[in-house]
Order: C-alpha cells, then structure tokens, then sequence
C-alpha cells in the first residue's frame, strides 16, 4: 500500500483558442492520471466540449475523465456581502465534492488535474477551492499551478492594445462592483464577470470600449470604440449572440481617453 | 515589384521559463522571415541569450535575426510627469530605430517578429512604438498580437495563489505608484518595475507580500509572508541576486489581510 501523497495539477489552458496553449499545460496534461471535470449547463457542456477537443488533440493515448455535476448557485443575490456569501456557500459546496473526487477517484501517489479556463489566477474559483480542501485536513494531496493566456490578455491582443498606459495602473474588476464608479486615479480598467452590462452606468462619461466575447474562438467577437458611440451596438450584439449560443462570455478595456500622441 | 504591406508579429513567449511559449507563439515564430531584437546591457543580453534559446529549439532550420542596439533611457527622472517624458523620449527613439528596421530589413509582403517577454499588453513598449511608427505612415504594415503568459501569471502560479479574492478587484501598478497610497479599495495589488523597494512604504500596515524574482528561469526565488516579517529578507536577498547577476527582474502581490477561512 503506497503513502505517497496524491498530486494535483491546476492547468490554464488559455482563454479558448488551443493555441493559447502552452508547452508546459501540455507537458502537464501528459503527467495526469486523471481529469476532473465539473460541469452543468449549455455553457459548461460547450467549455466541456473544448476541454475534450484539447485533450483528444495532445495526448498520445486514452485518457481517464471523471465528470460531476457542479453544484447549483444562488445568482440572485443583489448585495456585495450577499453576493460574496453565495460564493462562499458554492465553493464549500464544491470543495465537499472535489474532496470525495480526490479521495475516491485518485489513489495515493497518482495525479489529477484541473483544466482552467484562461488562467488559474484570476476569478477563477479552483484554487480557493483546493486550499479549502487542504485546511480541512481530510485528504492529503500537493498541488502544482500551470500559468495560462487568461481573456484579459487575449482581449488585449485581439486588439493589439496593452492593457495600461506609460506608467500608469491597470485595475481589474467584476462588473458589480462599477456601481461604485471608476477608480480614482488614471488607471485603465478591466471589467470581467460582468453580466449585468454595467458600462451602461458609463454613458457621457467620455470612455473608450473595447469589447470582446467568446475570446479566442471562432465566435469570438470585437467591438471597439466610443462608449456612448458603442454601447447600443455593444449590447444588442451581446443579446443576439446570448441567444444564439445560450450563453455568453465577455470582458472588455475601458480607458478613459482615447490613445493619442500624447498618451 | 511587390506592393504587399510588411507583416509584423509581436509574440509574448513568458516570463522566462521555455515552457510558458504556447503553441501559437511557436506557430507564429516559425512563419516570421527576420525576427527584431533591441539589446543592451547585462539584463538585456541575458534575456537575448534566452530569446536566442528559445528560436533554436522551435525553429526548424536557420533564422534570420537583426538586432539592434537600445537607445539609452534616461533613468533620472524622479517626478511623475518626468518619467512620462523620459519614456515617451525614448519610446520615440525607439520608434525610428525600428521604422528603420522595418524598412531596411523587411521586404514588403514579408513577416517580421518581436519577441515579447511576459505578454505584449502588460508594461511592455513595443505595441506603443509600432503604434506610433503606423500614426507617422512612413512605413505600411499590418500587425498581429500573440498574448504570452505574463510575469504576474507566473508570480501567482508559483506561489499558488490567486491574484483576486472572492468578488474583488486586482489593481496592478508600476512601483513608483506606491508613494500615492494603497487603493482605497479592497483590492489585492500587483506591483511590477519597482526598482525602488517601495513596498519599504507599507511598514506596519499589515499587508501580505508574495514577492518573486527571475520568475520562471533556473534562478527564480519565492519569499511569501506578513511583509513586516520579511521585508528585510527580500531587501537582502534582493541585493545579493542584483550584485550576483548584474540585474534583476522581479514583481508581487500585496494582499491586505491574509488568506483565511473568511477570505
């Protein structure tokens, strides 16, 4: 009977393009024993379906899956503290089920992985979840990060614009919490997890957009320009193809001028 | 004669390890013809010498590279608005150094390509100069962005953290930013090019540092901590790796209060 501890690999895979793929996510991917994936939902069983692409593209062999549904989470919280309970109260519910995946579907000594969207660093809830899983103390495992092309530099890139301004701060922040308006300095901003289109509070404000959803896939789709200028076209987009797919995933730049000579 | 534009690519291939490259960096190098490189100094040819690693191992056959040298910046500047004015100088010597480049050393209808490291829309100059170089239109060009694993990426990565807690924002800032103050917000801060140890500021505040130097490289270090307890230990440490190595690279994270239960 092996005491070895069990290995977790927490892998970006880039914001959806394979080719945000790095060499190390796939040399990682390579090393895995099994792939925990949870989904639910037209918009999981999409991601589900591209994870599988990627898999099916860099692995020599077959490969062990092992599925759960992700737990139910109440979005209807208005309330910052509301809103951060519901997550709270998601993840211990979802760290319950990765822990018994961990305990029942790896043995002591094997690797698992996560496949994450974009990169594990930024609002995405598996890393919170395995240390959840660690303070517990139930199940004994280490745990390895692969970075990954997170949407913010994928939207950067499809633009071909940086995300800040000579010597000055970039901010990244969920929608929600534009209700409290614009950061005080000159930073530019990053608006992610927004579905709400809070960059309608913005209008007259003199911003600049740029938008993109579906990021690095072959529905991806870019809009840049003048917020009051943009914002109808903006939203109407978003509503069509919301429609269309059954979900939607976008980010967007705001910048508080335009890029000049002198910016 | 050809009258197709010049094609340039600016690839982010990571914050130093060969593993960060994506296969859409590796996929772009190999249709570039010329690949540009500005260097000076010992940072500066330690990093070409690992660009310079990087193409041996993905390139097929020989390579074509130009380099050149990097106009000198002028680091003197304390005051905010001088360091605007001493990088926009030198962003625009850079600008007509490499509208030469592009002129002399790539025929029209070919594919140039600067290697970016970390990611091209993070603190990075060289989208700013080819934007500046198409405002001038001396030189007809189209361009394309290949977003690469950022050192922010990869600081989190190591040490397996998140750079956002639960429904917050990230602000991420050059150091010299720090001397205004925390972001009255309940953000996490990444600082990034602050060659002046401004986390010094912040002592007594209760703030967490995960700080990390040659990110990704054989040489790469991790301190983590209550920054009280060990900002000395980065000071030293920092002092001895710049005196060993003639430069260094390094970056982190601030939190406000430690990761918790409740965080």
């Amino acid at each position: 009977m092996s005491t070895a501890a069990r290995h977790l690999l927490v892998i970006g895979i880039g914001a959806g393009d394979p080719d945000h793929l790095t060499l190390g996510a796939v040399r990682a991917m390579r090393r895995a024993d099994v792939f925990f994936v949870l989904g639910k939902g037209r918009e999981k069983s999409a991601l589900t379906r591209l994870r599988r692409d990627v898999l099916d593209e860099h692995l020599p062999g077959p490969y062990r899956v092992v599925e759960a549904e992700d737990p139910w989470r109440d979005r209807r919280q208005a309330s910052d503290a509301g809103y951060t309970d519901a997550v709270r109260d998601w993840r211990r519910r979802r760290a319950d089920l990765c822990a018994r995946l961990i305990r029942e579907e790896l043995a002591p000594g094997q690797c698992g992985a996560f496949l994450v969207w974009g990169d594990p660093s930024l609002y995405d809830s598996t890393l919170g979840i395995l240390e959840d899983i660690g303070a517990r103390g139930e199940v004994d495992f280490t745990c390895e990060v692969v970075p990954g092309i997170s949407s913010v530099s994928a939207l950067a890139a499809r633009h071909r614009i940086t995300l800040n301004r000579v010597g000055r701060p970039v901010h990244i922040t969920p929608g929600r919490r534009l209700a409290e308006g614009l950061p005080p300095d000159d930073s530019d901003i990053v608006v992610m997890l927004d579905a709400h289109e809070s960059f309608g509070q913005l209008a007259g404000s003199g911003v600049w957009i740029h938008w993109g959803a579906y990021l690095g896939t072959p529905d991806e789709i870019l809009i840049a320009g003048p917020l009051d200028e943009v914002a109808d076209r903006i939203r109407h987009t978003r509503a069509e193809a919301r429609a269309e797919h059954g979900w939607i995933m976008d980010t967007y730049l705001l910048r508080r001028r335009p890029e000049g000579p002198d910016a």
